[in-house]
């Protein structure tokens, strides 16, 4: 008898039928002789409904509140799976993430899981009961309820998997496993059995949005293997896991692109140290996430700083540097709300020549100028005007060679 | 300083305008130097939409999954109406009933408060906040969370009021008070501004839908005066209290109707000790409510039971019984459900003459047929054909005056 840790995304559980439907996938799994915990999403886009009603009231909703508001989706999706599973004949219990044990520090909206008190869990298993736990949440030591943000049920699932020593943890979504590539821009992706969690990491982080990169990690801090599976078939979806042998591998593993980037370039910085701090500390403090920086060679002591963030922040950001740029000295600020990123990542990069050189040339084959780079251990990311970025994909995805096995 | 439960229901909470007009209300009663704590129903039809959702999944949805279930449309009213307050500049918290202290039997879908631990709430007090508590819910001992059934949001109000020992508790509905009879029946029915709690309990219990008599009898045993009012107006409303005064009246005070009555008769029952428990221990076993309870004069040792339910328990009801009436020797078991009920309500009516006779003649006037009648010592009921009840509220108003104050 294996523990198996399953969770079903809002688009596996948005509806009637949906939800009856993954009430049979799990039902197979209990038939199969497991004990099963279920996590799963808000409905569809129930919880877009719920926040179109928050803004009803207030553009700006306190962070407690929305929590508590948007917490209500994925208990309704929880009780109604509990539902199906009982009208197949199968004893199951529905918990919410408070009732579940995952308590978290007072970060609403993006609260941190502190730990997980795993007794009702493991207790209702021991009455035989299928446990649906809602996704995304978790309760306060005050008991308030606060959500998990970005990639939170994926989140919730490697956490119980990891505090309920799991045998597995599947995460069953509407893609049936990691691609090379977008098989939306690439029709020749491929996707791959198994993956490590660094490149799963790099390829979650830059672009891919099959998983997301928190939770990545902490199945990587846990050693927890997570399959990436559909729930609308039975294909074998992609695992990912540490097997030592990806570090042999020196090939790229997939080609990941994101639209969503905006660069803002400090033009003429005297440059002197404090200058950095002095501009990032700020947008720290606003909540602007920073991605690539690059500062060029300073000239005569004046140098250009450039760096990209989220489109959706590109104004807040703007408004927090702007009066810096004017304080310390610098010509002018500029942004391009225009831009996308593509990445090569796989392991062993960085030890192997000729990975770089054949991304650069084949971006300028393709007449691609390139804006910025960044580069990880196994990652190298270049940042491209936004529409280049599908030739830039499909271009690469065939110069790695990543349709063949 | 005065402390101050409001209960808002459903209809005053349906959509986000109505939300707001609440939230202007709560403001008014905060900027007069109030605290104030304010129970909330769920949003208009929300809960019938859950259940929609509930019953798509199973015809026989396990109290507990469908508790938790309905418990969402509550905290998704507090949370906006906390919302709206916060954009108008007021300090304001939600409070699942959980949080909120309100601890209950596990008695799912008819949970009955056990206590209220009022911590949480004193503290959100004290802090300034407007405080919101999601009504209708409460938690077990075992964290598990219920429902409080029909009446929920008014008893989670009264009872907070009396464990706060607030200076008013005020219920808010779509209905400007207590009524002499239903204004949509009898165009001149008079609202009172004062009703004893007893008369009340009988009014609400006997058709009365502007208040459930759960709560009336909380407020009773705790001293809680109830003012009933619109949400959408200021006229004053009704208090219901227990002002000594009452008793003097010597007054019909209301009229008070149901149409959800069926009626069943177990012809020629032997007529020995045991034959009634016989029959009514089984059906409470099943869960059915029997109302009136009439048995004939017994001939020759033969007798005839007559009961009556709620409509939607007849058929239940009467797959109770068949058997029973066969096994005891009855002759034949028989049923009626186009029945409804009609009682006249007021305090002091046993210590005077007159009121039956007067509501006996009326009916009788009207050629209006009596089937059943039963009575307490501050009510007369009577069971007549249900396409008779409107013509019968109108003509025992007129004979009982009171549309005079």
């Amino acid at each position: 008898m294996a523990l198996i840790v399953q969770k079903y995304g809002g688009s596996s559980v948005a509806d009637a039928e949906k939800i009856k439907n993954v009430a049979r996938r799990i039902a197979a799994t209990k038939d199969k002789g497991n004990e099963v915990v279920v996590v799963v999403s808000a409905m569809g886009d129930s919880t877009d409904n719920l926040l179109k009603l928050a803004y009803q009231m207030t553009s700006h909703p306190a962070d407690r509140e929305l929590d508590l508001l948007l917490s209500t989706g994925e208990v309704v999706s929880s009780t109604l799976l509990a539902m199906a599973l009982e009208e197949m004949g199968y004893e199951a219990i529905s918990l919410t993430g408070g009732q579940a044990g995952i308590k978290t520090n007072a970060a609403y909206s993006q609260a941190r899981i502190e730990r997980i008190d795993p007794e009702r869990v493991v207790s209702e298993l021991d009455k035989g009961n299928i446990v649906i736990v809602a996704g995304f949440q978790g309760i306060t030591e005050g008991m308030d309820i606060t959500t998990l943000g970005r990639g939170g049920s994926d989140t919730t699932a490697v956490a119980l998997a990891a505090s309920l020593a799991a045998d597995a943890c599947q995460i069953y979504t509407d893609v049936e496993g990691v691609y090379t590539a977008d098989p939306r821009l690439v029709p020749e992706a491929r996707k791959v059995d198994e993956i490590g969690y660094e490149e799963m990491l790099e390829l979650a982080t830059y672009g891919a949005k099959v998983m997301h990169p928190r939770a990545v990690e902490l199945g990587e801090l846990f050693h927890i293997p997570i399959l990436v599976a559909s729930s609308f078939n039975d294909n074998p979806g992609t695992l990912i896991h540490g097997g030592g042998s990806m570090e042999l591998r020196n090939k790229v593993r997939g080609i990941a692109h994101d639209l969503d980037v905006a660069k803002i370039t400090v033009v003429g910085v005297p440059d002197h140290p404090g200058i950095a701090a002095a501009i990032f500390e700020p947008l720290a403090k606003a909540n602007v996430s920073i991605d690539t920086i690059e500062q060029n060679a300073s000239i005569n002591n004046i140098t250009d700083l450039t760096f990209t963030v989220a489109k959706s922040q590109l104004d807040k950001a703007m408004a927090v540097v702007k009066p810096i740029a004017k304080s310390i000295g610098a010509t002018e600020c500029v942004s391009d709300s225009h831009l996308g990123k593509v990445s090569i990542i796989g392991t062993g990069m960085q030890n192997t020549p000729g990975f770089a050189a054949r991304l650069f040339s084949t971006l300028s084959e393709k007449g691609i100028n390139i804006q910025l780079i960044s580069t990880s251990e196994i990652r190298i990311t270049c940042i491209i005007g936004e529409d280049k970025v599908e030739d830039a994909v499909r271009a690469l995805h065939r110069a790695f060679e990543l349709e063949e096995e």
